[in-house]
């Protein structure tokens, strides 16, 4: 079966493109820049999303930053305008410091020396580093498929939970690399995508993905998973992760406790698929993650729809919790 | 606290009246009707929605084919236009039975004798029937809440799903008629509502009747529930049902199934609140229900904006089906 090549975020020959998620499934929008504030304002207006594409993008931000000269203070305002883009997503200030760091060094091994003698090759070395924590997030996906396809004994019926694809890192995804993997080796019988309320990652970008990649599957509301496990139609669960505790409780997207109880209860396997960088070690267990609330426009509202009132009362978590003791195998790089 | 008067459906005067539920929680627009064929539409539109309402409103729009004249013909073509509505609802064919028959038995009380001649009387006695109809069921939402009240051991947070309230029933409703008159017993700290996808019958109209009673509440994505209940946040859960099996299985509203699974988890209590003409004696368990497979345009689109591609493949099943072991007790007239 042919299918069609997509891309979330490239970078080549000094332009950074990426796909507007926003537009997705209906349109393939496609932005080609050497602006950092394009870039930027990409990631405010969630046209980049997925913790890790977050982290590229901003880093190769930086790299575009030196592209007309090389310039320390043009490097820290694009590093400041970046860094505020989406102030709570921790893999944005990996991918920053990643290439601050390293562009410190370069700027301390030729001290004294005039800066623009070395241009050329200082925007040589930056986009190596750019590429190689793209090349990092992208070997990490595969690892982690590599690492997820023993969950599957034999051709099966998965559910998942938002989005974790290509639309979501730098590679193949977390979650979903593990997914198209296994589909690779003809281990899919069909899968469950939850829409993921309140925005949809489900129904618009795993859906897109699925399709992309030619796998077998179904939208379904983020109620019905129960009544499928019910029925026997799902094998396995499978999801990313936001963040993990020390303890191996995980944090993320709203739903993903809620599925994780019904799989233990349906003696369903659960599995968490995510990079190392996803480990905070400074987390003791679920209690102490913090859990972002967000704005009751996202209930209360579909695009620029109103659909119930906006002046009602709304209590609207990011993510939620998963104890350690209900996910069967955390799967990383 | 002054409360704002609200009604789902009346009959005085020779007029029927119901709100327009498709325009809450934005617009009250009522429509006052002596033509059963408004009536007819308003029920396929889903302007008219909830069991028991449509059966109500079925009855009135036999009573009102007959406001000009008594004619056997006449009520039955309303009969047939009535019928083919929503030919899967039940209490539809309740009240048209319930009315068709009591009509048929008063015209062989008079056979042969010329129908002009009893027009008026006829008329009342139709009238009187409808609303003796409409009576019973908003004495057996009286019921079910009296029926209910003990479940409250204290002041308590409460769990509900999709829309159980006056808008649904002649009375107060099912489950909503409950949680109401615990509110009045001051017996509610707060209600968590799910905004029930795919139709969102949580989010705009058990919101809408919440705010109208004065009661607390906040609306949430059906996913949230269970992160809810692992905060200790919910002390029962209480829903209506759609039909009951002899053995006491449920079928409702999709989603309800996994409330009940995370309220078992969670050791929290799980009622159903409905009325006896729920229960389905031919129907031996949840394994013969028969369930309703709605359209995908429901998940890919609200309303007239589409949020996805409806080309994908989608399951929308309309109900799930709660095993008896799972429900605490059946509240019901």
């Amino acid at each position: 079966m042919k299918v069609s090549d997509y891309f979330n975020i490239r970078y080549s020959d000094g332009f950074f493109e990426f796909i507007n998620q926003t537009k997705l499934p209906f349109e393939e929008k496609i932005t080609k820049t050497d602006d950092y504030e394009v870039i930027a304002q990409a990631i405010e207006r969630l046209e980049i999303r997925g913790a890790p594409a977050i982290g590229i993008a901003a880093a190769f931000g930086l790299l575009l930053s030196q592209k007309k000269s090389i310039s320390e203070s043009a490097f820290l305002l694009a590093y400041d305008r970046l860094k505020n883009t989406r102030p709570t997503a921790v893999n944005l200030f990996i991918g920053l410091e990643y290439m601050k760091e390293y562009f410190l060094s370069l700027l301390s091994s030729i001290k004294e020396k005039p800066l623009k003698n070395f241009n050329h090759s200082l925007y040589i070395s930056l986009e190596l580093k750019a590429l190689e924590f793209m090349q990092n997030d992208i070997l990490s996906c595969k690892r982690i498929a590599e690492n997820g396809i023993d969950i599957f004994a034999k051709k099966s019926n998965v559910l998942t939970h938002c989005n974790t694809g290509k639309l979501a890192t730098g590679g193949d995804g977390t979650a979903f690399a593990v997914i198209k993997l296994a589909h690779e080796k003809n281990l899919i019988n069909h899968v469950y995508a939850d829409e993921t309320r309140p925005l949809l990652q489900g129904s618009r970008l795993t859906a897109y993905e699925l399709n992309k990649a030619g796998i077998p599957f179904s939208i379904i509301t983020d109620s019905t998973a129960g009544f499928l496990m019910q029925q026997g139609k799902i094998d396995l669960v499978i999801t990313g992760a936001d963040r993990i505790a020390a303890n191996g409780d995980v944090a993320n997207k709203i739903g993903t406790y809620s599925i994780a109880v019904l799989a233990h209860f349906h003696k369903i396997p659960f599995y968490i698929a995510a990079p190392q960088t996803t480990f905070d070690k400074n987390i003791i267990s679920l209690h102490s993650i913090p859990i972002e609330l967000r704005k009751p426009e996202e209930i209360s509202a579909f695009g620029n729809i109103q659909v119930t009132d906006p002046g009602f009362n709304y209590y609207n978590p990011a993510f939620d919790t998963i104890p350690a003791n209900l996910i069967t195998k955390i799967i990383t790089d």
